[in-house]
């Protein structure tokens, strides 16, 4: 699973909540710096923390990873 | 994300491939108490982890964990 793709669909849903980065972090109770992490492709996040944020999100973790795997699906045929 | 439920989907799965814990942990390149202690619920995968697993499973991670969250909300219908 691609994190260019899982950051790039994180973003995205953030944006649509209009949570910023700190707002995400405390809701999900996760540190404010490690959003940045994950919107960066730095961190591959535990599944245990990615149910905390999809939970903030309010989606089904399995669905936005399938958004993700979209995401990849699509950059691949584009390029 | 229930732990339990997870560590129930992956057994299944890896006795659907006629996997032993140490041959998918060769496979997936992961350490070979790792694959256990998963399906102990005694560790939360990250994602990177996890599509390696998957890859030799032979499943999306999406739909993984979509069995993942059926297999939990059956657990609660059950209660």
């Amino acid at each position: 699973m691609s994190r260019e793709a899982f950051a790039n669909v994180l973003k995205t849903l953030r944006g649509q909540k209009k949570l910023s980065q700190e707002e995400l972090a405390f809701r999900a109770n996760v540190h404010r710096t490690y959003v940045s992490q994950l919107e960066r492709g730095l961190k591959s996040p535990t599944l245990d923390t990615l149910s905390l944020i999809c939970e903030v999100l309010e989606i089904r973790v399995s669905d936005l990873l399938r958004l993700v795997e979209e995401e990849a699906d699509a950059r691949k045929t584009r390029r």
